[in-house]
């Protein structure tokens, strides 16, 4: 039937399935997307794990790109058959916090991250795009949708947590992790002027491809306390800011330490399956002394953004695609979940494709 | 004789005494001072519990202002018998850490902090100060020297307090005790624009001092919990900064709790006496995605700060001289200090004069 | 009848009238307020001079504050017969100029700015407010409408002056005219964190006012070159900000020429009315390498900045009611105007009731 | 004699030799450094030509490397025989307005602008280092006299170009020029996260090397005015900050009228040869409201920057060399200058080497 599609979902905690749901009809300021291609997020697989309190049945995903399906009556600048693309913290722009700058708080903490924790996601052949006039960016024709699809989350993710390091050009960055979203870090750490990246990361896939996106070094913990590694490759004084791209409360602690006075550590993991708060050792901070700061924050999102994002891919300043290390058709989304769930077979990111 | 000068200083810990020590005289980048007035500081009371490792003997004092005695051959810009404010941190303002401009953090984390804990500190008849052109600053006739000496610590460490808050114009404030730098923060926070100023404290004459200073309500820790008091003064919502000028685990984690998503904790308490790690619990930092950002940091020193801040008294905007509470000779400077380390008579900080 | 109400337009170039119009209903984003007090603008002025190519008929005014009559069906968050402030730029906040957070400049330049110069205005009995989500703001009991309507357009001129400046606390800033936003920018100066403020003025009552509202020294331009003055009252050093709230090229030039080297020069004047280009002096700009800044701007909008200038209002730290110097009916808004535009009896801002 | 070095000085306006002159011997705060390689400098030019009042026969030169020689007694950190660079500006660190960070104004406007203009120049066997503890820069083993001579000037002036455009990662750029200061501002505008880069002109040695640095378009300013250009390249829209690189009014001015609303203007032209102030057209600045900054600057000194410098050519993130055109012995230096003042053979920078 027409007005039906497939959508990938949690059908209860711990279970997924593809199902049948109705194609969403756009309000006033909504716009519907057919999606082309998403990509699966480990944040995905927390949710199906319990971390979220969802309803049974919602669909899952925030990861996606398209073409514009229908729009709601106050949506303007767009036409049907555009390829956009979306991310995956959709603000509404009018709250106190959007105005103050943070979308991904959007009406209060984390209120910006709608797709599976609001409203179902966008893991289905169609899906809602609230404030459409705001969230819906075009993708140029020289750019894929597989390049674009990393503009949703992970590119915007890793580079806020370059911003947040608010790195002066030539400066020392250390990157705990690098899974998707420390290796687009590594990549926005780089774009903005790190003079030496350092990447803390043990699987060789991983190390390969953080060299690749520019890390200077490669600190591999299971060869020993990673801090000790940083203070001896940096003559003992410590980086200028640090990355944690892990989500433990001994990787954030370990970016304190790694820190020198006046350091930066930017937090971009979720730290939502920790057993204990997260510490700030009294030494490492110059018993509170010592100007380190810390910044904690969540994907920001926008057109204005990710049409800066897009651009860099369209000027070939940057390339995630090296990161797409398995394709599935969507008739495949629950193996590839399964996979990324399992972190089975060096996976990083599975490319869903629904065409 | 001439060339001596009498001294408060450490004998050993947990003792102290005014005894005779030479009157120094001035490396090439130095001056030495004659000490007019002085404030003792909490810090001096740490230092003779323990909390630093400094040699026996060693003068206390860090807030002092007073005359040029004498000047280095490479000290430009002064006259001797000139009026000078000096503050406690005294930079070099030439390594790394200076030229970023992190002056407390001078050669490396809280090196600026010289007085006592690397040199003898100026709580004596005479002292000395490093790189001296950058670290006298003039004190106009028209500015007494009670109120000079509260910029040397109080108002730089409280006014820094403040900075770190980034208080956009308008913005509510939380600051986590009224001792005499958090009085200092109300004061800055309100001279930088704050729109409501919420204390916390629970002695009435700091109280009474807080709302003088332009805290516009109080809370009192004894009557319950603070950052619920601070939930319903703002309706649920948290203020926009929280500046934590106590230094202990639980007031700290009560900064966190009380701001709301993106809001700053800008720390000037000195944790050196906790007893376990600052914590950032999980959900109060949105699982570390909420946007809030910690700062901790160390008194600003330097001519062209403080000479800002004696600006500021000279034009009447500010006067923290109502935080005098008590007067005495620096012959009676142990009794002062007895009465700082047992926090008796409502004391909140003591004057000593040297004439 | 009843759907029918008054306004003040323009009727044509050089000429106005109060006429009766049909009242407003809202659109899906919109909302409708009945005005309950206006203030006149300089800008009005400028407009009936012909500065805008407005059609004929078109209303006036852009300060207004009123109560809820009508909320259009996708508005949230307000009542009808709530008391609301209204910015005179009345951003989308969706498109790329607003989430850069360039709310004036909504669409492109001065694309924010919508009263009378792309839709009617709001000196009339009742207006309509542009995405009004996130343009209407609350105006507490404790707040009157004539302190409220100040912020619709010069405490937020004013202040953005002042926030332009970038003020490190205890500096310097000369604020060149004290107009109504003149005025605004002293009070904007001093409340964030100024150790000393020139204004530079020659009318005697401006001149009171400016001192009433923090100004530590006033500069009579016909007592000789401000320029000078302003050097005299610095020791030849000059300011470290100038904020040009007058509106010309001279009063531009000596904004620059009265700043120090890594001075800021804010701009706040219009300068639509005056013939020539704005002049960089090439000694006053070190030949281009002084580390000079200049900021232009408009008047920021949306409800967040708002709610923190009524704040100030509600909490006392400021009140710009002294400039009410005239107060009229609605009926004698004729009147008033044309004082406005005679600058006649010392006016400096005529409240309009509509009571 | 071992005591006199030869070095290259203007003997009279218009007029250059190389001479001989005693070898410098350090004070307490300075070194002496023995010079192994220089770049002449346009600013050279500019100087014998008449620009700066110098008195006969001072030294020329700003743009040197070396071997540290000799050290004051109250320099620490170095070591005799240590490869080292030294900036074009010394600044001394301690005066407010180094306080305050704005080194090249050391003392007040242009004041650390030491070389040729207040001492002699560094285009000599040997030169003075002033504040040589925050003035010298050790050079990595790995890293060339030829690249490190770079970080001097140009890599630092050009570098401020693309800081003070305060670049949002993926923004537009144009650099207006590309000389070597405005090649050096095209590789700091991609380093510092560009998403477009629009090089400005007309010689096609030069477009080729912006190209290699980094430009996604030239314009060519001979070929139609260059902001129609940039306007059709930007979809009508203009640019997000503008680099003027050339120190022409025109120039300036193409600079305001090529960015939108909100741009930034940075200026790193040399305007002293102008013969008529800076302009900035009403329509170009929005009447004074259309939110564009401008910002002044002159190449920042001090250690901590220039290792920063020296990092990324150490890491291989930058590689200025191929703007050497031309290569000479010190013998030679006077025919490297007549070429550089006669822009001969598509000369770009002229490396003098003294061994």
């Amino acid at each position: 039937m027409a007005d039906t599609m497939r959508a990938f979902v949690m059908t209860e905690v711990g279970k997924t399935a593809v199902v049948d749901k109705s194609i969403p009809t756009p309000g006033p300021e909504e716009a519907v997307v057919r999606t082309t291609a998403s990509l699966i997020c480990t944040s995905d697989v927390h949710t199906v794990r319990g971390a979220l309190p969802v309803e049974n049945g919602r669909t899952l995903g925030h990861e996606s790109v398209g073409v514009v399906h229908a729009l709601g009556s106050a949506v303007s600048g767009f036409t049907e058959g555009q390829r956009v693309a979306v991310n995956a913290v959709t603000p509404c722009f009018r709250c106190d916090y959007c105005q103050r700058g943070f979308t991904s708080q959007c009406g209060g903490a984390l209120g910006g991250y709608r797709y599976t924790a609001q409203m179902d996601g966008n893991m289905a052949e169609y899906f809602i795009v609230p404030a459409a006039t705001a969230n819906l960016t075009p993708i140029p024709d020289d750019v894929t949708d597989e390049q674009a699809v990393y503009t949703c989350d992970m590119l915007s993710t890793g580079f806020m947590g370059a911003e947040h390091a608010r790195i002066q050009f030539g400066e020392t960055v250390a990157v705990f992790a690098q899974g998707p979203v420390g290796l687009c870090a590594t990549i926005g750490a780089n774009l903005l002027g790190a003079g030496r990246v350092i990447a803390v990361e043990s699987r060789p896939e991983r190390q390969a491809l953080a060299r690749k996106f520019g890390a200077d070094d490669v600190v591999d913990f299971t060869a020993g306390d990673p801090v000790e590694q940083i203070m001896e490759l940096t003559g003992g004084e410590g980086v200028d800011a640090a990355i944690e791209a892990f989500g433990f409360p001994a990787t954030f602690e370990g970016c304190v330490r790694a820190t020198k006075a006046g350091g930066r550590i930017s937090n971009i993991g979720y730290h939502g399956e920790n057993p204990a708060p997260l510490q700030l050792p009294l030494d490492a901070i110059g018993l509170g002394m010592n100007d380190k700061a810390i910044h904690t924050g969540l994907c920001p999102g926008g057109s204005e953004r990710m049409g800066r994002l897009i651009r860099l891919l369209q000027t070939g300043r940057i390339d995630p695609t090296p990161m797409t290390t398995h394709r599935f058709a969507f008739d495949d989304v629950e193996r590839a979940f399964q996979m990324m769930a399992d972190k089975e077979d060096g996976i990083i990111k599975p490319l869903i494709s629904f065409t």
